[in-house]
């Protein structure tokens, strides 16, 4: 199964891990700006131009280059004590998801598990919106009421009304679970939760996008762990 | 001067404004659930099926009410010491700009300066993103570099060489200047930032996504004003 990433920094991102990339479809800037890194390449390249680059991808914007990659196959991830770790309960939008991609990524967090109803990690608008982060991350799509029935570290989630993360003084590891954007966590999942946490309001809107609300809950975790 | 607004939630939100609706196009679900806010609408109602809506408006999903209503004026907003001010220079995503209204309505923050690159605040896509947040907040389209000159308040700014955000213990008041998507602020606005702050990194990814930068600033000058 392949898939494929579009775009000079995703494209670059991509060359730097671990994935296969089969094939690479690039234009003479990007092969001239990016030597060093095509030098280690092994695959085939095929250089084209960025009006044929533009047309075979799904972004109007790609002008340097285009890697098709094997995926790599679902394996089960190992939740140690000591690190911080995202679970997603349904999260739909392909922009949301490579939103938090990006920002696990800004924040030290490597691995994250996806309930089956999440969206595809490949789908184009996710690896896009996730700035390249996606090939730094370990995923898992499994069912998360098993995976996390039994785990020797704290699951966290955010509710309406927890404890406030301007008052806790945990989250260095364990589980964050996000759930869907307009449902939350759902109701199986929630006697998993073993700390309910609410990002205070000071205004008056209802609620936080998923993606917004995982970012403000890891930078409160993290700041405890300097 | 006009636009509209789609959706349940964008539409009571809006009933609950200050905003001036012309026309409201719903259907019997929307009359029968919002009998009491409709009660004191004075404009003129037009009862429509779901079909009619949809095909009327941009999103897919609207079956119960769509709200024709006067664009205000692009008035002058006034920088008082006391409170938090967002200043967006050319914040060019749709999404991005309703994102950011909806996290300022979240954090308390009542006015939002923009940039006239900026995306316009009535944009379906803006309002759609925003949650009905954009009807509780006041918005100027400026020249940010004059209306910034000459400011008794502090004007803060996201850098990568600034002070860490976990470490500063500001933010009570003032102007929060965040830039465009890509660039950052411009050159001539840097001048015009009296402290420069960076959201500490802890993993490898490059950037955040303005909204989710907004968003992780307001909630760290949020914390320290409880």
């Amino acid at each position: 199964m392949a898939f494929f990433v579009e775009g000079a920094k995703n494209v670059t991102e991509l060359l730097l891990s671990d994935f296969t990339i089969t094939h690479l479809l690039l234009t003479d800037k990007f092969l001239s700006e990016q030597q060093t890194l095509l030098a280690r390449f092994e695959g085939e390249k095929i250089v084209t131009t960025p009006k044929a680059l533009k047309s075979m991808g799904t972004f109007s914007s790609n002008e340097q280059a285009l890697a098709v990659a094997r995926i790599k196959p679902n394996a089960p991830l190992e939740i140690r004590p000591g690190e911080l770790i995202l679970a997603l309960d349904d999260i739909r939008d392909p922009g949301n998801l490579g939103t938090i991609i990006r920002i696990a990524d800004w924040y030290g967090i490597k691995k994250i598990l996806l309930s089956p109803e999440t969206a595809d990690v490949y789908n184009p608008k996710v690896l896009h919106a996730s700035m390249g982060s996606f090939s730094r991350m370990s995923f898992e799509y499994v069912d998360l009421k098993s995976k996390l029935s039994d785990v020797a570290v704290p699951v966290y989630g955010a509710f309406l009304e927890g404890v406030s993360i301007h008052d806790f003084e945990g989250g260095t590891d364990g589980v964050l679970l996000m759930g869907n954007e307009s449902h939350g966590i759902r109701d199986d999942l929630k006697a998993l939760v073993s700390q309910k946490l609410t990002i205070p309001a000071f205004g008056a809107a209802e609620s936080l996008n998923v993606a917004i609300a995982t970012a403000v809950i890891c930078d409160n975790f993290r700041r405890l762990n300097k």
